[in-house]
């Protein structure tokens, strides 16, 4: 027996095509035997050393308003629900703060596909403390504690530390998907070729269990 | 018998995944069972009119540099040659205005694709007139009537006008796909679903041969 291969996946909460690649890849790298690290992190920070101030969808309406019929196209194809949020980019600083506080505990991932589903399922916004609170209720977890350690000074310096890294590595938008040896792809359709890279190419080394 | 839905694909000469596009595209529609209709276009003035002055793998250096490395992935992927051309983004306004005077004529895709080996797969610069003449020579064709009137301001006319109805219908980048519905599809990874919606939604009706 050796180890799984490896495969991070970073995302922001915000982004729609996120909200795709958060909703399959679960089962898909499961059926592909790789491991998978989920990576919250904010794209704000990210645009602004691109000079965008926001979305690259609200400063460019023609790809904006494609961006959402394909949206609508993608999650039907995948067999989601889509609604458009009310507002767009919405905050999802708590949430990705809340969702990096879980990585060491095992909750991550039911956590970001139900704020994921809040947001684009179910027309809430994530920005809400209360609907953060809702999801980590329905978790069985303890929303005050969590939500208070994930404001501290702690865990907000990591998830900046975390964003600044990854874009020291080339990171420029979301989802995006790293093998062990560094081999980046961007966006919900290459999840398919990052698998496959992390499974065929990617891996650091083999070492037995 | 019926006609066969109609798919129009709209491609820069210039651009990368438009070549990617170009060279799979008519397999990919005879085994669907869809006619293609070939345009050339110039992505410059679709570009100045969203504030770039020039590509935005150019402007925005990470991006970019994922693009290559990415094009270098895909075209392994598809068994396509690619060579990273000496200068990006190149001029293809020659090229385009040749291609588009073919459309009537039956040669546009095989020019096209031969536009595109010599700029990806050759190293050769599409904006120097020799090569536009090698491959029309190539081709059986007559080079210098050919050029003589793809430079005729009738020809130059219409490649304009064609660019600024098609940004009217929603076109912001390329590869771009329309059915004929108005449906349109963005980049090389949605040839696959281009094909689908044309075949199974997009027809504008149903007439004997």
């Amino acid at each position: 027996m050796h180890r799984r291969p490896v495969l991070e996946f970073w995302y922001e909460f915000a982004s729609t095509y996120s909200y795709l690649a958060a909703m399959r890849i679960e089962a898909a790298a499961e059926a592909a035997g790789v491991e998978l690290v989920w990576r919250p992190f904010l794209l704000g920070p990210i645009f602004k050393a691109q000079g965008w101030e926001t979305t690259p969808f609200s400063l460019y309406p023609a790809k904006g308003r494609y961006m959402w019929r394909d949206m609508e196209r993608e999650a039907a194809r995948l067999g989601l629900p889509f609604y458009r949020p009310a507002t767009f980019p919405q905050n999802g600083l708590l949430a990705a703060r809340v969702a990096l506080l879980g990585a060491d505990r095992g909750w991550t991932p039911s956590f970001t596909r139900a704020v994921y589903t809040a947001q684009f399922g179910e027309c809430r916004d994530i920005a809400d403390a209360q609907v953060v609170t809702d999801i980590l209720t329905g978790l069985g977890l303890n929303p005050e504690a969590i939500i208070a350690e994930a404001q501290g000074e702690t865990n907000k310096l990591r998830l900046r530390r975390m964003g600044e890294e990854v874009q020291s590595r080339g990171l420029f938008g979301a989802p995006t998907f790293f093998a062990e040896d560094g081999e980046m792809f961007w966006g919900n359709d290459r999840l398919e070729q990052a698998l496959d890279w992390a499974v065929t190419q990617g891996r650091r080394g083999e070492w037995p269990d």
